[in-house]
């Protein structure tokens, strides 16, 4: 009943995580009143993103190039390795800067429901850096989930014959929360995981 | 912090309403795992729309051309003009299947408050209509709000002088709903256009 431009665009904002039929229509009906230049450039900018974006050969994450800037950075401590699932995961810690080790991005979890086995994520390139660099630890910063906690145990496993030290971050109850809201699970994990107060 | 081909698209999503710097760094990031592919049919979808889709030089609906292909199907009645807001309006109403006539399409609703005067929106062109054509009902189908209203009030006066009969489609109650949940203007409006039970 569209006409067939209009349907294509609509088509393109449905495979967008989160955005069904009537938000891809109202995205799609909205940029009928874009200007040219603006329609040039929202379509330009996914080109540039198909042509320039790749990912890094050695950590995994985005990046314009072979080697990532942080990778690429001297000044960053190789001796250190800071494990996330996402591209996205980087900039969130990187925001906080607190940390000056490298990263290295998995890209997904595995999850045998899924049929995301070990094989299927950044994992072997992870075991290289640790034989072929200077690394002394490794940070999980997985989220606590199932798929989670099963990659954090996969890892430690085929790390156990290196002298890397393997670390994952605390989980437990985040500042500000009512504990009225907070699942059984991290409840739980939070009294497991308690701590003299000195 | 971001490349740049990143934070280009970020801002392009921004553009879109109610896409905000997260959802719009959601969207970015959710694209870097696209196809090739399927990252050209969406570029290619953005300069389709830009380069092909126009006005109807007629009712003001998006088109392919220069006419839609309702302004240019014979067997609508063109005697029945429905006029509506937006582009989308048109297409929620041929859903429905029940209007056989033409429409016409604003644009916008007159708001002093926004600084859209009658001759901001396409008024016009719809009087050029009635005038050249030989319409005999122009229905009213804007949203009941100060802003439809107004440009209700409006489109009734410049049509005074001619022998157009002007209607609106009704407000009141919509079926299946709650009364708590109706705001007090709808129930007001809904007692004051009270109906004799047949």
């Amino acid at each position: 009943m569209y006409p067939e431009s209009i349907r294509n665009l609509i088509e393109s904002f449905k495979r967008l995580p989160g955005i069904g039929e009537k938000t891809a229509e109202r995205l799609t009906f909205s940029m009928i009143n874009f200007s040219k230049e603006e329609l040039t450039n929202f379509s330009n900018s996914i080109q540039e993103l198909r042509d320039k974006i790749g990912k890094c050969q050695i950590c995994g994450n985005i990046c314009e190039g072979d080697v990532c800037n942080i990778c690429e950075n001297q000044n960053r401590n190789k001796k250190m390795i800071f494990v996330v699932e996402k591209e996205k995961d980087v900039f969130i810690f990187e925001k906080l800067g607190i940390f000056n080790g490298t990263y290295h991005v998995l890209g997904s979890l595995i999850s045998p429901l899924e049929g995301i086995n070990p094989e299927d994520i950044n994992l072997s390139s992870l075991k290289r850096r640790i034989l072929n660099e200077d690394v002394e630890e490794v940070i999980l910063a997985l989220k606590p989930s199932i798929e989670g906690e099963t990659t954090m145990q996969y890892i430690k496993k085929i790390l156990e014959d290196t002298s890397v030290k393997v670390s994952k971050i605390a989980t437990g109850i985040p500042l500000g929360a009512d504990m009225e809201y907070i699942d059984t699970l991290t409840l739980e994990l939070a009294l497991e995981e308690r701590k003299n107060i000195s």
